[in-house]
């Protein structure tokens, strides 16, 4: 299915996922190459604009949605898409506004305590699993929050360009270099959250037993199945191999620092599992089967009771449907199967005779596979078997911009790629998401590896 | 406080809670049968617009909220306003529409299993604790709802009132006698929700740091402390009493059938006990004393990590606010203590050198002491020490109707009287509430009693 | 099946349940009144013999089991046997020997804490749900403490029956009625204890897959089932009963003070509901049918999974076993239907067209059906609809003996009669059992009533 | 404190921990390399001779224990002494004596069931949290379970060094070697559960509140505090390193295939961190700074409400004691800190300027530091940054027996090493233990590395 944000943004279409789900992975690699130049080199009077576009893009998501819909938490993983705004927002104030702008002043002073999501070093937070009951601010609220920060940012960041070019003195060279860094992970940090923004309200819609769509469904767009790709195997040689960001463009701090990884010989899925081929996995028990599972996977989809990918839906004769952005579809065979979780993913790869990649194996092939592989980027996140943990040498940010990743390296598995919910530009190479065994509503799916 | 009804509906302010508080009993009840005579003999040309200004009296309480304040669900024990606006219309579709309205059409087939409360005689029900997750339908859709199911209601009773008064045949009056049963029922039901609807709320904004009020605090309003009324005991002999309703005003079937019981001779207090002697029990130490708590009190008190009424809130100081319809405000010490456990109210009345009342013990005192005894009615329900059970003789209605009330008839715990926030006209001397001994978020006090 | 005990204790076979069960109420309760008198009446130099009979009964029901066995917890509601022998010694210990043995030791300093079930007032206690986990101190350790506790015990009853008979003043003679009374309590609890004693036991061996018996079925014995009892109805008028225990014989605080109530006119079954009409029940679908259960019942039921009393393990061809003290045995279709939680007693009257008692129903029944009603005692306690509240007038004894019973009174309902595992000389015609709705390892079943 | 199992089996003190922590390295593997030697070039008619001192180990270490110790689970993670017993036993009975003994019958056809532990190919299996409630079948039954399968073990293998030298034919070697391999797993699959009877029956007396020992402190034996020992940072060079085993020695499928890592340069700590430097983590707030703490740790440690090392105990003054097999000790500063989750080690390297080893680190520098590195083995097990995971190209063994770690490898952290509990011929350098981030009461510590 095309991206949600392909419909909402024109200014992102360049590369729909309909297009990257056939372009090679080199064209891919080529536009965020260029992507990030751009963020890098673009002429700095440019940032203001940058901003305001990457700001608008949240309340674009948002714009399908009613206050209701925006207010409610469907489960305690996931947050109310009000929350996301402000959160974001509270972001800026809280970490640039409160430190560079003069004469600051809070927009609301428990906003600091509302919006916090995870900063102990900020001081008290309101409860995650309750963030859903906070009817107030309402989502009207919120937006002129939004637009009073963002005012405030951009006389800030105008200032900015204005003197920039000469500042008098290192000192205040080094306060810039400081608001351009947060600044930049910042804005960031608010396109993860549009993703997430995505996933969650996905996941209060397909509790609603009225099964709503986020929005129509194109009547220009076709959702036949694509063509099916064929699977190939690519094999890779053993070898000492470099993974991680280094260069000057932007990466979140746990993708660093650059390093060295001995991998054996392996070989790489050309593409994902799609759904007919997981499909082929349900009908032939695979949830029945302990052999195939991690016990305590068996344990958790026993208790869950689960036996299907999260939004499939059966339809009676053995069909399926799905719940989608557009509402319930027919169950698309050639497409990649998504939203499992890693013990789902696991099986499968059993079951399939083969397993997932490690993190270091993933970024290698990427790298090396460009017009041979597809699907790495734009599709679904890619659960791999690395445990989410520091590189050698990786340390965190000091304050409280340094609980951004390193606090929560313990108990997750890496997902690598990105997916049809990822802004396009916010895609990387390097980039590490991080999600726990169990989650399923992000939109996840499995490339397989086996030994050469 | 006064009533939020009193403010919201200038047509029931007959009886504003303040002057009840001053009013005798006798006063009271003798409004109460006024009512109950005006539902019975009231002309039927009139019962349409009863049906109507009920109906509209629960908008006005949802009136100062917004669409989110009405979606979100504070607590599984509470429902959502919308949900409530629903679930009652529901009820008139489902029970009285479906049956009576020829060429019957749901407004929406899914509404049957979206807004079904308990009733397992009508089906599939959507899981009480994510009612809060029903975005959809929108809060204006329900009020859609309600209009088109108010005009089908309303064209049934216009119909009936026109032809009613000479139905050709016996089958034609059963079916009259049903539809008028079922409608009373409803309206009925209604009013039980309006109550619910204050309370449930008033639990979702006592939860947001921002402490919001449900309405502002009108100009002209006092809120200076009642006079203190002084606490007499009323002395009432052993004997044979009877209970329960007879007549024929509406009541619910659990008030029936009026019966026996022998009451050995007691002690009845005058009035409620107050904020000032419950604070007194609070500095007293009473929460950390288990002797005077029953024992599943006590480890649920421990667990709970209680100390005080549910809206209270320290000031400083020794002082205390407490969060009210109108946001916070100073405890006022002469108005009754609310929002308390039974194993609170049992707790204070052991401290107290007292007890509470059984329910034939209230109902019989409620009717002796007429013109002696204050707060029976309008100010705060009041903890019986009698478990909700069925009368000798009881028997449920045949049917879904029938799960109104005798399938709740274990571990919990009848409640006399009524309060702040029950509809005037809706009080009656032989009603029975009832919920678990830990519920404190409806308006419960205490009404002590000792041995004569 | 004959009671646990009369294979135990030939000294108290008078009244094998086989007997009780055929014969009248009249002859039980003359048997009741001639023990009650021995008690009262009972020449004061036999006190010793009897405290030494009574505790010599416990041990008799653990010798069948081995020290692993007694050292065990099958539930937190249950309590090992081991603990069960310490904890009737401590309450001697702490009740009786540290108040009235001058130079008092403790037989161990931690036993206080480690063997107090639920007093407050004495101080600390070891967490309820790991009893199971004291290993230490070991079987025989716990013997060798009932051992000194006894020797210490009985010299002081034999000094007091030597010089009691004239105490040299008012402050003596309250000091041995103080302790007159505190040991016939100790007595009566230890009496409750070897109750649960067996009914513990049988949980935790019910659980093992071995299904071990308690106990050989003797080789005499005939497990054939009795002959069936016709059902009768027995009508009893509407008037005022009184019911709760008066005289000079020992009763708990729980049963007074005797008081007056009124009961409607109703009819009264002759015997206990049997398992073959249990079994008509379930065959028929009572577990299935939501309109036969208490809402918080059928909650329970479908989340527990139940669909049989406890006991009953399907034999295939719709026939089934019972696990007993004996073992597996085939199920008896005459006997009393045992081993039910309240939620199913009332499911099951009401499939049946009936109900249950209350509790002065069920004390004014026994009394009055004396040579007609069977199966009052010695069988199975009997549910009644009566929640476990005090009687008016009812006032806990000061201390911590006064936590004996008050506290627990609430969320509980009262069972009536006696069981087959009650120790003969314990049953009463006011006694009040009592335990939550959930509880099915007492053995419990059922009476049914309807109006008359 | 010296190892538990010295003082129980004078065959295994060549390496008594006390000289293990002098001793270097390069000794003790010297010692393990000629352990195994012994096991894979003894002459096979000492094959019946080894089993039977393996399996009286098991027994010794029930010896100073009462059966009711034997029985009681302390929590869901620790298993019963009585249950470590059987099951060891049941392996033999299951995976050798069913395939390989002629004309096999069980000793008791419900242990099958009862005993397995978690394979899912053998069938049915009692829940794992239940252990405790087995009361049967007796200590004494288990002991002869043991008696028997031992000796039909002891034919089995007598006949096979009888014969084994020539076997006939290629289908009885292969015969021959699988027995040969089943026996060699049965018996390190017992040491296995030799260290947890020692770890699982200290947490069941350190619940017990008069903390019993498990074995009295010999007289002879010096509880004073070891020497300290001066810690030193040693660099290693980054590299491709070889880790996993290789070679003929016995060793567990998770070990294999020997692979290679790249390492980056670190330095590797010469010994454990001690109980005098966690000391000042704890005093100087270690536990209180979040800033310290992965982000589930922290929500963890906060539920918990721990503060110190799962068996130290405050003595007052700033004083602590920790518990110990020998009962209640002074906590020795200069031993090392043991039974501690990952979380508390992780947190400890993070106040430390430092972090964990990843288990290719450890097993490298392990390797390389004879001679220089102390405490690798024999002291306690060392948690490394590793989530457990199959090494490039492992694949479980076919059946059953391939449920024996594979299944296990996610959500879960490598400790490397050995312990003071691990039989001393059970340690190995490639030996890969495994448990969850909060598991506490294995004997784990911590040694610190840090970048070159």
């Amino acid at each position: 299915m095309p991206s949600v944000l392909t419909t909402l943004d024109p200014s992102m279409r360049q590369l729909a996922p309909e297009s990257a789900a056939a372009a090679t992975a080199a064209t891919i690699d080529a536009v965020i190459d260029a992507a990030v130049q751009q963020l890098n080199h673009r002429p700095r009077e440019r940032l203001g604009d940058r901003y305001r576009r990457l700001r608008r893009q949240s309340q674009l998501i948002a714009e399908p949605l009613s206050a209701e819909d925006c207010c409610v938490q469907a489960m305690p993983d996931a947050s109310p898409i009000k929350w996301h705004l402000a959160h974001t927002t509270w972001f800026f104030e809280t970490f640039l506004l409160e430190r560079f702008q003069s004469g600051f002043a809070p927009f609301h002073p428990q906003f600091r305590m509302l919006f916090n999501s995870y900063y102990e070093g900020v001081g008290a937070k309101f409860p995650r699993p309750q963030r859903g009951l906070l009817t107030r601010p309402a989502l009207e609220e919120v937006m002129a929050y939004r637009a009073q920060v963002d005012e405030r940012m951009l006389l800030l960041i105008d200032a900015l360009e204005a003197d920039g070019a000469d500042p008098d003195t290192g000192s205040q060279q080094a306060q810039l270099k400081d608001f351009l860094a947060l600044l930049e992970l910042g804005m960031q940090h608010e396109q993860q959250h549009q993703e997430l923004m995505l996933t969650d309200i996905k996941v209060l819609l397909s509790i609603n037993p009225l099964q709503p769509a986020y929005q129509p469904l194109p009547a220009s767009m076709q959702l036949n199945d694509p063509v099916e790709l064929e699977l190939q195997w690519h094999r890779i040689d053993a070898g000492v191999v470099e993974i991680g960001h280094a260069g000057s463009g932007f990466c979140f701090d746990n993708e660093t620092p650059r390093h060295r990884q001995f991998v054996e010989a392996y070989q790489c899925a050309s593409r994902l599992v799609n759904n007919a081929e997981y499909l082929a996995f349900v009908e032939a028990g695979g949830y029945e089967d302990a052999s195939l599972w991690l016990s305590e996977g068996w344990e958790w989809k026993k208790q869950q009771d689960l036996n299907h990918p999260l939004y499939w839906r059966p339809a009676g004769n053995g069909r399926w449907r799905e719940f989608t952005e557009y509402g319930l579809q027919p169950l698309q065979p050639h497409r990649a199967v998504v939203h499992l979780s890693y013990y789902e993913a696991d099986a499968y790869a059993r079951w399939a005779g083969a397993r997932l990649l490690t993190e270091a194996e993933w970024e290698h092939a990427a790298a090396r596979l460009q017009g041979q592989g597809r699907e790495f980027f734009g599709v679904a996140w890619q659960w791999t078997s690395s445990s989410y943990a520091p590189y050698p040498g990786f340390a965190a940010a000091p304050g409280a911009v340094g609980e951004y990743n390193g606090k929560f390296m313990v108990n997750q598995y890496v997902l690598r790629g990105s997916s049809s919910a990822t802004p396009l530009n916010h895609a990387r190479l390097t980039y590490r998401n991080f999600f726990p065994a169990t989650a399923r509503w992000q939109v996840s799916g499995i490339r397989l590896a086996r030994q050469a």
